[in-house]
């Protein structure tokens, strides 16, 4: 008999019933908050053109993204790939459904995305992404990313992180593209960018000798060096940012932006779950205005668990309509991850079946499937159980799915009596509707 | 500019967000049946390796396979592809976690997969189907039949069809394979197979040629076309069986399983939903005892829309374990297709968003975030209007992705009294919570 690998591939999640069922708790818990805040859930096909996917993308997208092969049934499709975010395929399926759509467009996706990158543990190949993105017409307010953020919060608090949670640590980047218009130093704006950015990974003096290697003078670095490090309240930050006295339009642009989302933040009671931090910039060229990034203050290790921003037009590869959109993701795999390998996730505790009902013998079954229908109709996940030989193997499989058995036996078919057992704690008490 | 397409690829199924809700409400209602019912949640990637995806398959799973190319980051990995159904990766997840699984293992799998077939109406190349499956190890008591049966069943509640809703119909392959057996016709058993399985779609003057074509004599042609008439309710059906006297083990095993499964079910009042019905073979050989479809009475001419059965063992290929299993599965996405074209999904009515809160002005907004908050804590879906410039802009978005609407002013932050407006009758009335 020929020997098979029957691993998962290498960099795809693969979960034991417990673990998923732990999984789906937050997965639903992060949907239901988004579908709370009236974000509308759309999904896209997790293939799509290859032109489509690739129109803005280069670098690491080109070199990571899967190409499927056209079947023979196939061959007059055009090429082919699956989706690595979830941002270009809603871009393609605003502009094609537009007339459909009212817009601003509060929409959420949910689901796998694909990006074929070197093997590396917490890394994955297939990965879930949970997005929020308001996408405009011409405008949008900035109070759209307030909500994008306050949304993003409310899922957020199904996590099960220790200690003070989670922190959302929020700026804008046109205050940085201003301070640096206002140097001249606009040339060197990706790679400053990119030097704040990574600040945090490495020493002051790897950040300030970047700075120097660029040719930067040393005022400006200062000049640089005292923006990165404001950081705090929205009282005290945009205080402090006035005080750079920065006449430039686009930083007093990005002051005013950034002081009404914090303002209307606050104004939802959020104030000790978010910071306004100039080191905040994301990496991607992508984003235009609001930027931000979730930490957990007790694990500043892990990085960020979930971030976004403001981008100036969606879609500005397939039309010519402005689309200007505000959004935010929380990478699911890869968090869940980091939850197992931080102890956040109690394994031992997740059963997949509240309840299991194991009839005695044969003839017990009809009494043990009209229980099994009461207890599901009061919302209970029940098992039920035909195949073990004696009570001991019906119980020992009980104790692997379930959190609690009930043993339907003559005397509790003739009394209408049962007694449910909790498995972890060996306690049996009388079951009462 | 360059004119991209952006419509989905042919055979992809992409909703507007108001259909995509009720597709929601189907697929979250199948799958909480499923939980209900104690099966376990899996998830298997959507990429796996082509060897395994291919060990048992042939003919059309071959042709329709997605390969995927592999990228330059992971060109050590193995052939890989996408899955074409839900069975295939099951095997592979059970031989590889046997240990940390408890047997029969009940588990079910609700995702999309892919078949790269020719484009035709109602045909999708991504589609979800909803599964539930029983594994056995070694042996598996016929009670998982009936498990499996009342399960989907209490699945299909969940659907919009009319009149009499559906109707399951089932049998045991062992009775048509005794049957032939007892004729030693068992050589041309692949081919009467396939004739019973499309007799219904074709005159019966067909089915008769067919077999007649085979050279099997008329007397067996009508001892063949005696059996495939028998039908109806357990009762009928076991007595009409056994009039036809026929000692064979393997029809007398038949009769039994059959009679098993069709009491179990009964005597969990399930007996107006099913219906015995030796016209039900399945196409595949992969079955070997029970077998189901079911059927919308109303509109026969859509055909099957949950069929399954018992196969004596699921990872043949993989390893020398016997496990039996029992399944069947919803092809929900062209479930859901048929389901809009025959009118049955009323896409007026469909919202995304319970209701949506409009500030008159921007000094309403902190007053209509926090009614919002209210409202969510309340479980509704509530969205927050920020964009338009006047009442009639934020009317006209709110009709379009709102059941209700309440207009936050400044007299209703002032009295705390807010009226709702039902947005499908026009009709307002105050909001009490």
């Amino acid at each position: 008999m020929k020997k098979f690998n029957t691993s998962p591939i290498s960099g795809m999640q693969e979960l034991l019933p417990g673990l998923q069922t732990e999984f789906d708790r937050l997965k639903a818990g992060i949907e239901e908050a988004f579908h709370r805040h009236g974000y509308q859930h759309i999904e896209t096909p997790t293939i799509d053109r290859t032109e489509i996917l690739l129109a803005k993308a280069g670098g690491d997208t080109e070199k990571q993204i899967y190409k499927v092969v056209k079947t023979a049934e196939t061959a007059d499709d055009a090429d082919q790939a699956l989706r690595f975010d979830h941002t270009v395929p809603l871009a393609r399926y605003t502009v094609e459904h537009t007339n459909d759509l009212a817009f601003p467009f509060k929409v959420t996706q949910v689901g796998r995305n694909f990006r074929g990158e070197r093997a590396q543990k917490g890394r994955f190949r297939e990965f879930y992404q949970c997005d929020v993105d308001v996408i405009g017409w011409g405008k949008l307010p900035f109070g759209y990313d307030a909500d994008v953020i306050s949304t993003l919060i409310d899922a957020l608090k199904i996590l099960p992180l220790p200690g003070d949670g989670f922190l959302v640590r929020i700026s804008n980047r046109k205050l940085l593209s201003g301070l640096l218009a206002s140097m001249n130093l606009e040339q060197h704006a990706t790679d400053i960018f990119s030097i704040i950015d990574h600040a945090e990974k490495v020493p002051t003096e790897a950040t300030q000798k970047a700075f120097t290697d660029l040719g930067i003078g040393s005022e400006n670095v200062v000049k640089i060096t005292t923006f990165m490090e404001i950081r705090g309240s929205r009282k005290d930050v945009v205080g402090k940012l006035l005080a750079l006295e920065n006449s430039n339009e686009t930083f007093v642009a990005g002051v005013n932006e950034l002081a009404i989302v914090l303002e209307l933040l606050e104004g939802q009671g959020l104030g000790n779950v978010i910071t306004a931090d100039m080191l905040i910039v994301r990496g991607l060229d992508y984003y235009t205005g609001t930027v931000f990034e979730t930490i957990v203050p007790d694990h500043r290790e892990i990085g960020s668990i979930c971030g976004g921003g403001r981008y100036e037009n969606l879609a500005g590869n397939y039309n010519t309509q402005a689309m200007p959109g505000v959004g935010g993701s929380i990478g699911l795999t890869r968090l869940f991850y980091l939850l197992q390998n931080y102890g956040m996730v109690h394994t031992s505790e997740l059963k997949p079946v509240d309840i299991c009902v194991i009839p005695f013998g044969e003839s017990e079954i009809p009494a043990a499937n009209k229980l099994a229908e009461k207890l599901r109709a009061a919302g209970k996940s029940v098992d039920l159980e035909y195949a073990g030989k004696g009570l001991g193997d019906k119980m020992k499989y009980a104790g692997r799915v379930a959190n609690y058995a009930i043993v339907v036996g003559e005397n509790e078919v003739r009394s209408g009596k049962y007694m449910i057992k909790d498995l972890t704690t060996g306690e049996s008490e009388e079951l009462v509707f």
